[in-house]
């Protein structure tokens, strides 16, 4: 068989050398150079003729250092001769770019699809995307992975006897309901609501939370605005303590503080999606590692076995 | 100015000739054969030469007979030299295959918007879409209309001091408050949700219904289950009569006869994107044109003007 | 080697069986949805990543469900990352449509063949082309059987000594003589002549037919109104009677009904590249099978190994 | 309207001035380089910018010359941001090559169509291709003239009374039979026939030869054979003198000094699609202009009228 | 004719306002909006349907910020309608990536030149590109200007009786001395040689300079290294002071000011190809416009005047 | 393993030979044959299914002959289901037409690159491209070669300690310089400098040659204008006898004989690249073979190892 060859960006090289561990592969080395006019050039060092290329890079901030990097990477394996490349991305920012809600503005989660088909990208892992049709955007085949399972197990710990999963969003309540199958217990989800086009509220909750030990679950905290109003709304109803789960971290704008200093917030869980500095981390947060996961997809995308199959 | 020519396949050629009237320009006659082995030959039978081509073809069953013949189209309208093609689809039924939510199927929103323009579409007018990602899966420019003003303008004729707007799904509640807003009242919203793969309840409505007259507004109906459990929760809740409305009217499995024989609903109100032969139309049915709104955005788009500035 | 992954759509699956039993692997099963709204939904049921992917799919009556249906195939194929896919289309309606004889019109042989490299076709397994010319219509490679061998092995059965081989059609005499070659016999042929734009008559038979037993060979029988005149002819010049071979046995408008009734013909023999239930099966009918002939190419296709050396 | 600008390589540039002459437009010069090592370079020596560019290149001997200084011409109008580029090619050599007949063999029609537009041909106008199946190998749009009103202009000369228009080919018998009825006689047709690979003979003529005037046409004649052997069958069937008429003149190998000498031919016809230098005619040579129909279906290309509308 | 539309990226907008000042055009606004993840949207704020579309955005530092903001505006440009779109790049960076010297690196220039096109640009405006080669790395017409006509228009007030103009580099010897015939004077140019991978020094001055005053002329100026060692020869060669002329001054790591002090050099002059906010202007500094010239050119292409013309 | 298929076109079978020997596989024979029109057909005498298949054809003169038949040897190996199809181009004329330095005019060098990916070329294999930047004009991998080991070892056969390299220009000195570290010598370069569009001289050497032995290295000799004129600024500075080398003896209008004649040329050294039949050569001329370095990147290329290890 082909040789596996990883490289890896800017972006998250933890998340590739932990992959790789998984994998018991070398991380190969990657040289970025910037030139004095601001542009990048990217050299992978190790042989990637016939070789089946994967190059892990989440699109985090810096998103457009890290895309244009990216681009020239694919660029770079493809004139090296890989014999298929794929690009594992944890995180796809530009996904939330879905929809044209406006006249003549960009819809950059279908142009980036396309700009890293133009680049040479052969296939993509992704883990979940915002919304699934973002799925239909790409022209080349994606794995698309969630980390329900990861975040599952880490609730496994807890007492759940009196526990319920709430999706700040009847959107997410699929993937919520999902989730609280696999820990045996019950859903409720926030009814958000894009009244008019300046202002998102959660104006009810859906399902029994009185009285109840909270699991927040959402695909991704930014801002955590959502999170934050769906704690008013549980705290009105007379819910307990909440844990705050979500598969990307982001914490923009000090949400990661914010959290940590709210008391109804017991714990905050996120994965390994995006990096986020150890000097980042508040006493609550707890970061769980979705590498091994991308690395039996790795190797089953490797080996040619079924993808899905890891779902069930 | 180059001319415009507008031609009809089969799906739906009352909506091209009303359209055509509005624009004061003639519906040009479609050849359309199909030979011993099934096959369909089409022939476009007016000079299409460095013409502005408009085909008007909604994907409405037989979904299959019409996608392909509107294919033939394209590829006739592009072999006699068309300067440009415009695919007015008022109806495109895949758009509901828009994500891969079970491993090896098919994503026939993108498929499609992919063949039309492989086929040769330069443009496409569409109305109200399924979800608005289905936008982001053309590579060519979509002009994207709605039907509300014309819904609005039907509901103005009466009494709504005591009138809420209900959306069966909070996924469409942004469409809903829009609608309301245009009419001057509130907006309520059913919290529909996924519990399991094949379950979908209503389990809750999020706003005042109480002794409240009732106009539900979806996007399409096609056997109405989603509307029919609606109701009843409406009724548990102590709602008024209610007026059904939505853009599509597929009406399939009986959908029609059974929403007129419900007690609850005053009447059924849809627009003509979707054929519906008059002897299919029961009493309490009105169905609304949009022939002008998609002949004014013809114009526009044949004359270079603003289409967004249709809506404001 | 990579695994080989056979599925069949709705076109044709006695012909998918039958090949997959020569070759000795399972025929995985398809799974075709039809929403409410006439969009059709693929699921290949069995993991095709990595896959020397073959759907059995041939473009017969209706044309339109099952080349949709194919296109579906392919792009799920394509997005469960199939190795390669390859199209067994026994038999392509489309190739009749093969030139622009008038204006504006589509040239659907064309249009399909690029439809099919538009949904993710690599390679297309074809039998008996209408016109070799259609061949270059694809962009992807083509492997394009004859069942020439099939239908000599047939008559070898019979005293030949005394019998000639006839081609309704100049156009079609190559592969007639190859025909008569192979059964060591002598060959003729009408003159099929258009004199006018909706006139086609048989005005002459060039060879010896008098007093001669007759095998009537064509690519296909649809209306069968060629093979007719023909006989008409045959009769005149004092031929015996004949027995009618055909590749494709489309048989559309009762022609096999008439083919039966017709006191010249002794036998009609055709290939089992279109589906025809049994229950439509007439006495004199005797359909023999290309389905090995199929798999030795699917496997040397599978393999890498020479497929025109099959004909040699 | 943009303007149009007409240019000629090196094929033939004599039709180029005359269509010039026809459409009352300059021939723009164009200036072809050779370098030391064998290399071209073309020059469009007038400003091609949003202009409406035809380029005049027959690909005719010799045609590897012709066929890459087109691509360069095509190239240089691209890079010169024409606004259309027009290939006029009134003879298109590599449509002899349209099928694959042998294993492993080039489809050059096919290949050279896709070369013209990946140099940056958006039309073709072309005259008489060899087969009416060339057409589809384009995914551009293709205008195909014919040129038998020029020749049955010609003829209306003659005193027709006592004569027959005579196919070589009951596959050119269409052509021949809508020639016969333009000048009101009767058609008949060789049957033409290849018995085996290596052996081609005109084993009969279709219809009523003995003791006819004979206008013998084809689409074009390089060595001529085919014509040598109708003349042989005709005057074995008593016919009497030929006109032979095609539309392009190539005449390889002596093959119009084999006419000029042969006692049964009284004229030879044909058009002036391929160039033939006015030192090599000889006295029974007639040679008719297409030029004013290339010139007419460029002026309607340009203006964007009807060109079929040409042959009505 | 179609209405010219210019709109401006963050990169240069003084430059853009200066274009539409000179073609008497209004700038139309550009909303960018950056995410709490850091991606960007992009919003044209001025119908764009239809008409002619310029975008002003040089490839200048933050270098991945302005193209992907780029790459959004050709993408809303592209959704928007527009009937063509131009890309006015003043200065482009990634040009200096024009080769693989190294294996396994990316060739940045002709990557993005496809990324460009893959987003929709249909030309691009640029302007003195690093090495005429890289013109040929877009698939699209490009207009490549340069500045010598401004800068010699700004030397022509000088006593230029004892001048001589000097390349730092032979490879840039012919756009020298094109600039020294303008002016009417000599040129000379240094031997720029690179022995060994990592040292590259200028070895000799070809052409006459002792005693004479000297302006260098090179197209861009980034840290200026080779400009430096230049003044060094110079001096050992006893020429005079020198004045120092390019076309883009990027001006990094200090550039700018060491010119300033260097007791040889009289004055440095550029253009504005690239922007350098007034703040950071040095008292020997001259910057001249070239937005006259592209606003020629941009008036031209909207016009489909040659552009070529606009140097002779 | 796939096997591999070597196949040599029309233009330098000596080289395939050569090449398939230091591989120990056999060179397959390519039928092209000539129709009586011009045109050119090719087929491929060995099964390429599967196969990775090599294309020997440098473009050499004559050129377009050569390039055609290439053309076509691509489609036939594509038609043929080559899993891969290499082109060995060990000399790529066109390389020289690399800008566009007049208005209107044809870039060559990209042209074809896109030509041959068009039919189906999906590496390349060049030896010393004319300029490092046409490597960007191919989307396809290529593997760009140079022969400098292959002239050093001839070299190091002389008494090397008086002698030094002069390139004749300074653009192609950082390939002399490694040629001579190779050697162990210095090195010294010709200043080309082209002062007006028609006049091109050199106007220096840089570096020391009084009283030296002279190796001039070139990428190519032509005419042999610049050697010549190199030749001359030699003597006049004092500078001994001369070995000429280059990689690429094209040696038109004369050139080889011109040097054999030249008195102060003790040897002309070339490498076998580009087809030189030895009734041509000279005295002083020695050809040496680049087969065993293309042959080794071809063995590299099949098995997947690095093909830049070859040059360290």
């Amino acid at each position: 068989m082909r040789d596996i060859a990883v490289f890896s960006g800017s972006a998250h090289p933890e998340l590739a050398a932990e992959i790789c561990d998984h994998l018991d592969v070398p991380l190969h080395p990657v040289r970025v150079d910037r030139f004095a006019n601001d542009c990048l050039e990217v050299q992978l060092q190790a042989n990637c003729r016939e070789r089946d290329v994967f190059l892990v890079q989440p699109l985090v901030p810096p998103v457009q250092e890290n895309l244009v990097e990216l681009l020239l990477m694919l660029d770079a394996a493809k004139g090296a001769s890989a014999a298929r490349t794929t690009v594992v991305m944890s995180h796809y920012a530009y996904a939330r770019s879905d929809k044209k809600d406006e006249p003549r503005i960009s819809i950059g989660g279908r142009l980036v699809a396309d700009l890293l088909t133009a680049a040479g990208a052969q296939r993509v892992l992704a883990m979940t995307l915002h919304s699934p049709q973002v799925h239909g955007f790409f022209s080349v085949p994606v794995d698309h992975l969630h980390a329900l399972r990861e975040l599952a197990d880490h609730f496994r710990g807890y007492d759940l006897s009196n526990t319920v999963v709430v999706s700040p969003d009847l959107g997410n309540a699929k993937e919520a309901s999902a989730f609280a199958r696999r820990l045996g217990i019950s859903v409720a989800a926030g009814a958000k609501q894009r009244f008019s086009d300046d202002r998102v509220v959660i104006s009810d909750v859906i399902g029994e939370v009185e009285g109840r030990d909270i699991i927040v679950l959402d695909d991704e905290i930014a801002r955590g605005s959502t999170v934050f109003e769906l704690l008013d709304r549980l705290r009105e109803r007379g819910a307990g303590k909440a844990r705050v789960a979500c598969t990307h971290g982001l914490f923009a704008d000090g949400a990661l503080e914010r959290l940590q200093a709210h008391e109804d917030v017991l714990e905050i869980v996120c994965t390994n999606t995006v990096p986020l500095g150890k000097e980042k981390w508040v006493p609550k947060l707890k970061v769980l590692s979705i590498a091994p996961a991308l690395a039996e997809a790795v190797r089953r995308i490797h080996n040619g076995e079924s993808v899905s199959a890891l779902f069930h």
